[in-house]
């Protein structure tokens, strides 16, 4: 049984290690040496492109990201299963970027750096994080993990997804018909969607007028979900206050682009969270046990909903 | 008996109202409006001055911040208790501030800040919390409650302080003679230490040299503590790579003072936290009370060691 790797080399020999130390009997193949074809079970990539027709004992199909949405599905066979990428260094470094970014928002830490630029010295008046109400769209395992951790700094926190959810603390709202009223009570909106075809242009001009006046944005979902025009327009009449960015279409963002010198807007490559390579060989080699034993995958998605 | 406040009337109007509603029994009293001041126990107060030698009943000093070192101890009768405001609206804003500083810091958010000015989309490499080495000056509430929040994403954490202490999950060091060793290991360092002559100029070029090269500050102890020519000097070198003001000397700082303009370098007007009005008052009635039954009172200092 082979599994073959198709993505950064870099972080491959990572796995190779991996795999030769916990699972010796897994043959680990770095594309392109991918040996005989006909030996190989299991593909774990960003893009595999056409290398799944050529591979005919293929039996999953593992992305190497959280999400799915760099695949073309309708490339993939409809008998494999289709697997993201759920292992706990995905969800740290995500906790992280959106904890550091609503805390920056809470404590006017935009205002204070336009300041520092004038050199004035201004204190501004401090809010209670119980007044400061975080909405997080998206309430798979990434949204869940960042509103448990942000609930103990005491924020009034609340979650959309399309399907109904239970989590401690959090004022859930499910499917298009609560989303409006979800938007209306956030003033800080984080997006961490999956990009589907009903999520790409959600953050447009109806939902920023949806928020209240002064609200703030954290989108770390994906670009095609920002309507990058309604965003500055929404910045430049004061609708949306300040936002930070981690994801943009097209990516890289053109040097040329208008968003990159918006005074309280923050720019981030893309870099919230990045599967870690020793977690994620781990959770790979979880999932092939699990696959080997008839129970079901972690992270298997549904291929009609996208996600 | 009577409370007599001094200090922001702002702020006096809600503790004025907490006080209607809580404890109708005690006269609450706004400075210069001190009524008879033979009837006046208790005074609150950022700088008390000379107020207190024309209080021939007083019988505690209560600092309306969490520090001592703006009063003059040595005008207070050596009879009087004098007590440091520990309120969880405190406790809570120090958290925010500090978590930020460090996941900012964590993060390579500065250096992510100069690329945006530089219109560069650039990913670092991320590195692992358990790797980041954090450590914090000061294990007293503040500290002990930083600490706690910083281990929950992972972060190697530890802590110094004059005397010892046990916090679960963090490397505690004590005295003078474990200085070296514990700042030898911390990455990021955060001072949240009280203003006393063994502190002042506590941060100078020899314990910049003691840091790992490239290591990061977070100041949010008191301004006399940073010599700050040392930190701009250990910045040029790349000694201390980063670092996030909270507090300077003077305050406000000066206009022309070359820390504004540093890249890497974030300055904030000294709100790294505040007394809440509304649950400083309920501290206080919670002293007043400990003080009537004879209860030892939250946050009453050693006079001698000054803190």
């Amino acid at each position: 049984m082979s599994v073959l790797y198709k993505s950064d080399p870099v972080r491959g020999a990572i796995w190779a290690e991996r795999f030769a130390q916990l699972a010796p009997d897994i043959a680990f193949r770095m594309w392109p040496d991918i040996g005989d074809p006909t030996e190989i079970r299991y593909l774990v990539a960003w893009q595999p492109d056409d290398l799944v027709l050529t591979l005919p004992n293929l039996e999953v199909v593992f992305s190497i990201g959280s999400g799915v949405d760099q695949l073309d599905l309708s490339r993939i066979p409809a008998r494999l299963p289709v697997v993201r990428m759920i292992e706990p260094g995905i969800v740290d470094g995500m906790v992280e970027y959106v904890t550091e970014a609503v805390l920056a928002i809470h404590r006017d830490l935009y205002d204070y750096a336009l300041q520092q630029q004038a050199r004035i010295w201004k204190p501004i008046p401090l809010r209670p994080a119980a007044s400061r109400r975080v909405g997080v769209l998206g309430l798979g395992v990434l949204g869940t993990a960042v509103l448990e951790r942000l609930r103990l700094f005491g924020f009034a926190c609340a979650g959309w997804s399309r399907s109904p959810h239970d989590i401690d603390g959090v004022e859930c709202f499910a499917g298009n018909a609560a989303l409006d009223t979800f938007l209306a009570r956030t003033d800080v909106l984080v997006c961490l969607l999956p990009l589907t075809d009903a999520t790409r242009g959600l953050l447009d001009r109806r939902v920023f007028a949806a928020l209240p006046e002064g609200a703030s944005i954290v989108h770390a979902g994906r670009g095609p979900q920002l309507v990058t025009d309604d965003l500055l327009d929404a910045l430049d009449r004061g609708q949306i206050r300040s936002a930070v960015i981690d994801v943009t279409d097209p990516e890289p963002l053109p040097a040329d682009h208008p968003l990159w010198s918006q005074p309280r807007v923050r720019i981030t490559p893309h870099i919230a969270s990045a599967t870690s390579a020793v977690t994620a060989a781990d959770a790979l080699l979880q999932n092939l046990r699990r696959h080997s034993s008839g129970e079901p995958m972690i992270g298997e998605i549904d291929r009609a909903r996208g996600y």
